[in-house]
């Protein structure tokens, strides 16, 4: 790892940053501590503290010291940069150092730089009604919370790509580097384009210790921390030091030396005509002590340099006269007097240190993405509708045909590289490969003659981890650009906990008036549960849906569209949508086109309806047969045409869902249905039979409150599963035709005794069917060759 | 990395080897294809070929040729080994190894190796009825699934751990290699204790490609490659070729350097009584062909060393006479009549080659963990109960009594060091730390003077990754030990993904009577939803057990105990249990401890049951007042406080739920109430206020078949969190006292002209709350020193 050993800083510019950086922690502790007197204008007493103290001190002296050298390269370099804080958990110090450079009083004029402002801006932190503890979407600036560690980087690299002149400063804690998602996009260089995207700066903050424990990378030696880096693709500068005066000095040259190998890097890529080899792209390792600055020692015991330093150093303000006095010594030594005036204002030298406008990290527009989205062209759908004669008469493969209008959605869009897709290597198995005749996969790896749809500048991202795809796709979004996400459906449980978070800050967002609406966060689950027979028990997993469904209604849009036509009207619209998580599920194989293109989209706007050309109920029925999704709708219909066969007098209605959320309450959900409106298409007191994509509970959870909830009877994934044949798999869960037909026959008494024949038939089918799938390892003809013909 | 130079096999071994590898290759590719005609006694037909062609061929001959190789290290060095495959769906390898070497015969008689064996193995390759196409729990030997790629490794260290004369040679995939929990899990040589643990072996196997695209570690170029394995602390030799003799032949040394190593390292930690420095371990990265040996090139498109032989690389053998051909040329260039005798039995000289009995690594005891599981020593949980009074007079600190109860268990198991605690940094900030006074978290990297409880035998295992933890709980438990995963409660979701294989993988082996129950899953989440107001909205998430409930019933255990003495009793079970997934919700934070210890153990034998001594009803409520979880019960029982106090003629019944599976029907639940017993708690009729710790709907999804489901009202967590108080998160999600009076009055209409009075009341409380916290920062001192008096 190298050290620079260089002294960029004459004196005047090595104090004004410690100025800066003074005054930021000055900031940052007093956001901790203080309800009142925040420029210490008279001694400090126990009613200037706050009740409780909640923050995190120990990563803040780090974060406010490289915004305050990041700082100093914008304005020198005249570099638009943006700053990604894996500590997220370092509140103060974003908060502190966005209201130094104005951005705070900008977004919020009511936190003004004076003395009423830095009271307000030191009493809402952490305070009820005020702003969370953590870098959060109330932030200007930030695009990641960074309370659930490990994504940072591929944050980072998702904005960074497709703006090439963008530099993403990217903190890393060494809590944060533990991660398996952050260990891994380290790897996300191999997929940046030096000639069209922008750059990243990776820094990873070595303050040594997480809550309670050091941290690994601090412990492993120089010699393997560096091949570990190298190992990654990256050029490391060591930066190390407890001393400000030689840290700034050193940060500074390592600093420079970065932004000197970025513009290098990038110049030549820019240059030259043929791809150039990959780059070992410049990083910095920061090593400084965890709460440098604070209390060294509290209560004997050694707090700064330690873990001890991770939260709040001392507790006992309130209380205790020790630590009162400590914490005053502690802010004095910041000498707040040569940093604001009387009136709360920095002063003059210190504003003079933050850029200008949008070139403020807290004022990019990068970081509040929806205000410089720009819609995405969109070519006609009706275009690339597949004809259908006759509901079920032929075949398609939904998701191939959905490729050729993504290609276009490139075509389209290539003059503003405003649209990705990610995926962990499944985009030709999802066969959606059509976009590969108009863009590649991006690698920056090594080649050779074999690969295919391969290029530096692909626009499809490729990487077997789904942290990752994730990763770059929110942080794609974030900054305002558009994308698709296409995963086999069991794993994306992967990234869960990160859908988990992004839900989270598009609900924040949601309330903050001045962020801007940002593109939404759309799933194609394809590979689904019931086509991963091949594959096994592993691979089946349907219960993504159920995940999302439990975040804020106002986020999260689930679809299940049963074919062809109704796919590509249902991705049409959700690449129309802002601030949603679209989740569509849909699959691959080839299966029956249902609806031609005026009645899926007309099905789709509706997003629940009966199939009046699949029933005979004549507005009376027996029983309604529901479905959503599309091997249960192929189920249902190859039901319904057995029962229409067997008996004719009994009354079908068929009702597909492909907004699953119509189901739900109109109260609960803005798509929910009124009562009277779900009442009309399910008649109360009239069994219904739904067969359901996912785990059936979800519908009971979603239709409890409905009037006829008690005749509905659902079928769907009940964790049966292995390595098997299609029909087999739905009817190890009680899905198949013959078991809904059963079903029918079970909740309508009135069918009488024929029908009591007709259910032995049906038992004696799936009979048959276990016996010869067992001796052919195939399914039965009649299964595989059933055509719905009424 | 280093190549070894030397060529250690003789002829004869040499010849042998190959002989054994082709056998296995030659026993995989007929797993895939063929129905009958195993050996090739007469020329290929179509009807001798599967009618569905399922199977990963890409990946096995490198497997096998790992296994043959290990098998002569086993042999050889009388070693006992494991083998973890990553690359899980190369099912057909291990199952060939398997057979050939006897313990697929010794698992499942009815698959002999004779000729009628040989045609079972073959058909019931991922054939319906018969075994997966993975590596699953069907197959001997397999601890690691596979088919959701990241987990090998730290599946190979929990092996490990505390097995000090087991090797676990670890197959990791380049694909797998990408994905964030494996890039993670190498640095899990810091946390093995080269005395006490066993050795693990890694064996990167760089086939090069994934499903269609290169794998980013095969394209980066020997440099950087060595650099990251270096950086991820181990010794790298390089086996590379596509020539089997000198694969052989370097494969072979690198083996027997790698052992030697192993041994060297152990002898030297074991003879030194102090602590010796970490050493690098050895590791292999094993560079041949993906589908080497298979077709070159099928229809003019290169397949082999090409992403195109990934699964079927021949793939329309039933209908073209080429590909048949093909696939009869590739089986006999195996030369299977050098390898079967005519009866199906494969030749003395290959037998010969397999290690006997325990030592065949599909028939190691580790592998089946059940066998060799030793049951935990329990102290007798009584003895840290804590007196109670009165209901609710004190507070308790749950985990931390918790704690001394986990600290004796490691004194009372420390002979047998078969208990373990992971978890990501938090053991300390759960307030679990009594067991530090007997033990310390494993740390094997660089220390520092003011450290503490770290050593390099510690039996706490921190890593600030929650997958690692999981993966090496998972692989500590498959080997038949037990231990607890303590976690903040919102970030356990980052392993959703793991806890569904694994709770596939538990339901699995409940059908399969050779595998032995293992320890169950134990996770104590703490730092819950409701006490995390400290980090706000990020760190609020109760969903975790909405998703474990997904999975089968058989599998999973939901516990919420409300104070103290319920938690001791509650993990004092689940600490016995065995196949289980046990989640135990319980808080750190000080709270009314409301049973003592008979009562408690009672309540949890129970699991739900009537509070006689909070309730007034006399057998008839008016309303029955249901809570689970702390947090939910104490806010319970302030609003019967309240209630009683305000409208003292309402009788109120107050249920408290700890085993929330008891709410569900017991024909789906084995923990399940029948529908009386139910009835008997809710009467029907009767409006039930249910305060739940987590999304409400949950509660209706496990009732909506019950009785009285329609007089359900359940209040619990409604997405809505931020940095605050505590009394001021149940209150923004309308779970506080006030509310939930406020719902009983709603309720119970007979209260007549009074309760409205009193409903504004606590409407009036509601808003005095919000303007007392937004004034002082912190709850109301009525509600922080509200206590249970009655």
């Amino acid at each position: 790892m190298q050290r620079i050993d260089a002294a960029p800083l004459g004196d005047e510019e090595l104090q004004g940053l410690d100025a800066y950086w003074r005054a930021a922690n000055y900031l940052s502790v007093g956001q901790i501590y203080l309800l009142a007197n925040p420029l210490l204008k008279e001694p400090l007493r126990p009613e200037h503290i706050k009740p409780r103290l909640l923050g995190h001190w120990g990563t803040t002296p780090g974060l406010n010291l490289i915004y305050t050298h990041l700082n100093r390269v914008i304005r020198q370099r005249e570099r638009e940069l943006m700053y990604v804080i894996g500590p997220g958990h370092g509140g103060p110090a974003i908060v502190a150092n966005s209201w130094l450079e104005g951005s705070w009083t900008a977004t919020y004029p009511n936190t003004g730089q004076d003395l009423a402002g830095l009271t307000r801006l030191f009493r809402q932190f952490s305070f009820p009604g005020g702003i969370p503890s953590h870098v959060a979407p109330e932030v200007p600036g930030s695009i990641n919370e960074g309370g659930e560690l490990g994504y940072s980087l591929s944050h980072a690299y998702g904005a960074a790509f497709d703006n090439p002149r963008l530099v993403v400063a990217c903190v890393v804690g060494d809590g944060e580097a533990e991660t398996g998602p952050l260990a891994t996009s380290w790897h996300s260089n191999k997929f940046l384009d030096p000639r069209r995207d922008g750059a990243v700066l990776p820094i990873l903050h070595l303050n040594g210790y997480k809550i309670a424990n050091p941290s690994v990378l601090a412990r492993i030696g120089d010699e393997e921390l560096t091949a570990l880096l190298q190992g990654y693709g990256h050029e490391p500068y060591l930066v190390e030091g407890s001393e400000p005066e030689e840290v700034h000095q050193a940060l500074a040259a390592a600093m420079d030396r970065c932004l000197d190998r970025i513009d290098e890097i990038q110049r030549e890529a820019r240059t030259t005509v043929a791809d150039v080899a990959r780059a070992a792209w410049p990083m910095i390792v920061l090593k400084t002590p965890k709460g440098w600055t604070g209390p060294h020692t509290v209560d004997g015991e050694q707090v700064e340099d330690t873990w001890r330093a991770h939260q709040v150093p001392l507790s006992g303000v309130r209380t205790n006269e020790d630590h009162l006095r400590q914490l005053e010594d502690w802010l004095r030594s910041y000498r707040p007097e040569e940093l604001f005036e009387e009136t709360g204002r920095p002063v003059s030298s210190v504003l003079a240190l933050a850029p200008s406008a949008d070139r403020r990290m807290g004022s990019s527009p990068h970081a509040n993405g929806g205000l410089i989205t720009r819609d995405l062209e969109l070519p006609a759908i009706a275009e690339y509708a597949v004809p259908v004669k006759a509901p079920g008469a032929e075949d398609g493969e939904p998701t191939k045909v959905l490729g050729a209008f993504l290609r276009d959605v490139f075509t389209a869009n290539q003059a503003h590289r405003n649209f990705r897709m990610v995926g962990p290597d499944e985009t030709e198995s999802n066969r959606l490969s059509a976009v590969y005749e108009v863009t590649a996969k991006a690698w920056n790896a090594d080649r050779r003659d074999t690969d295919v749809n391969l290029a530096t500048d692909g626009r499809v991202l490729e990487m077997l981890s789904e942290h990752t795809c994730q990763g770059w796709l929110e942080g794609y979004l974030l900054t305002g650009r558009h994308g698709l996400f296409s995963s086999y459906e069991a794993f994306v449980h992967i990234v869960d906990s990160m859908v988990n978070q992004h839900a989270k800050w598009l609900k924040t967002v949601n309330r903050l008036d001045w962020r801007r609406p940002i593109p939404s966060l759309n799933y194609l689950l394809t590979s689904h549960v019931w086509r991963q027979d091949h594959n096994g028990f592993s691979h089946q997993d349907p219960g993504f849906i159920d995940h999302v469904v439990n975040k804020k209604a106002e986020v999260v849009r689930v679809y299940l569209p049963p074919d062809t036509n109704t796919l590509l009207s249902t991705m049409d619209h959700c690449l129309r949508t802002k601030n949603y998580i679209n989740v569509v599920v849909a699959g691959k194989q080839p299966q029956p086109n249902w609806l031609d293109w005026d009645a899926a989209a007309l099905h789709c706007a509706r997003g629940i309806g009966v199939w009046d050309f699949a029933g005979n109920d004549d507005g009376e029925p027996d029983v309604v047969m529901a479905c959503a999704g599309d091997v249960p709708t192929l189920e249902t219909m190859a039901a319904v045409d057995l029962l229409r066969e067997h008996l004719p007098k009994l009354k079908i209605r068929v009702v597909n869902v492909v907004d699953l959320m119509r189901l739900q309450d109109a109260t609960e959900h803005p798509h929910g249905l009124t009562d009277s409106d779900f009442d009309a298409l399910f008649p109360p007191g009239t069994p219904v039979i739904f067969a359901y994509h996912g785990y059936p509970w979800l519908i009971h959870r979603l239709t409890y409150r409905r009037n006829n909830h008690q005749d509905l009877h659902v079928r769907g994934f009940i964790e049966e599963g292995t390595t098997t044949t299609p029909f087999d798999m739905v009817v190890r869960n009680n899905l198949d035709r013959y078991h809904l037909a059963m079903d029918v026959i079970d909740r309508v008494p009135s069918l009488g005794t024929h029908a009591i024949s007709t259910r032995q038939w049906f038992t004696d089918q799936r009979t048959r069917h276990h016996a010869y799938v067992r001796e052919h390892g195939e399914d039965l003809p009649e299964v595989r060759d059933w055509r719905w013909s009424r």
